[in-house]
């Protein structure tokens, strides 16, 4: 028997999806199949409005939905604060410690030689157009503590050598080689605590 | 800051695929909102085709494309032989391996006294209605090698026992407590080819 057109077409969809392979795949296409029509419509709306409500706010980089950058129109965060990070989800577990209230900037990525990201792959240029605004006292590097994300670091800290902020870097209370998203809270809001400055305007 | 309505939606709605909890649900969500509107569209519209297209056999009880079930249809098959499987992925299993072509009765699942799954809960009615239709020479059951797929296969045979076919169950060529979804190819081929006559009619 030929396998049928439509859960083809699902199946290839689906093994798009990170961390899904054939197998994987395919017991989620017969699940599916399985549902009621209405269960599978709720997965189409979702899927629908995470398209069209979602979108990378142009000032952080961050996502925002309907437009409404949660981050960037919450006049209450201090202004003059910003944390630099590689990825939406480092944004998240840094807001999920609650103990940091400033702003953010999302590059979408580090430097990395080896694998052909450069300057221009990740939101660096946005990064200094915020600076050069002239509101910000500090910029906290947290970009992950891995090889590329320590090389991101350093090529900004000494892009930001010449504007009169300062700069600093989170703690190493993380593991070296660890990735930010995977830290516990405790360990990422003592690192934020304990961050090393790397220039300091007085 | 507060989860986005639509991220939240669409992990709700990927945590009820199977083998995905929370941690899995978030990557995959924020890996579709990285994704171009158009991969976002195709995944849309294999769901929304999905749900449309596949819908189950009335008669052999798996499923089929834009009501023609590529089974029951295909008068090429053998038309006296019919495997009783559990599941539609059992199905698929059996036509894998390319050497069984009859035709197929698929359960929807095992009586479980445990799990309060009785007769009226799985397809016997069905495969009893063709059974009296009169074309059948052989049944074969092929329900899982478990203690649930044995006591439906016991149960089926007894009751087809006061037909005038032959009964027979898989060579136990499958290891015991084994799930016929996870054997190998040439495993399940001698399992069929072995299979033991419970009732035979010559």
């Amino acid at each position: 028997m030929e396998e049928f057109q439509s859960v083809s077409a699902l199946i290839e969809s689906l093994k798009k999806l990170p961390g899904i392979g054939r197998k994987s795949a395919e017991r989620m296409a017969y699940q599916i199949l399985q549902m009621k029509p209405e269960k599978i419509d709720q997965m189409v709306t979702a899927l629908k409005n995470a398209r069209d409500n979602i979108d990378i706010c142009p000032i952080c980089g961050s996502f925002r939905e309907n437009k409404n950058c949660p981050i960037c129109s919450d006049m209450s965060r201090d202004q003059d604060t910003l944390i630099v990070v590689t990825s939406f989800k480092d944004l998240l577990a840094i807001e999920k410690i609650n103990s940091y209230h400033g702003l953010y900037h999302v590059l979408g990525g580090n430097l990395s030689p080896t694998k052909g990201i450069g300057t221009k792959d990740i939101n660096i240029e946005g990064l200094f157009n915020r600076v050069r605004e002239g509101n910000l006292k500090e910029v906290i590097l947290a970009t992950d503590l891995t090889l590329d994300g320590e090389t991101t670091a350093l090529y900004i800290a000494k892009l930001l050598s010449s504007y009169p902020i300062s700069v600093s870097r989170l703690a190493y209370g993380l593991p070296m080689g660890g990735q930010l998203e995977y830290a516990d809270e405790l360990t990422l809001a003592k690192s934020i605590e304990g961050r090393n400055f790397i220039k300091k305007e007085l």
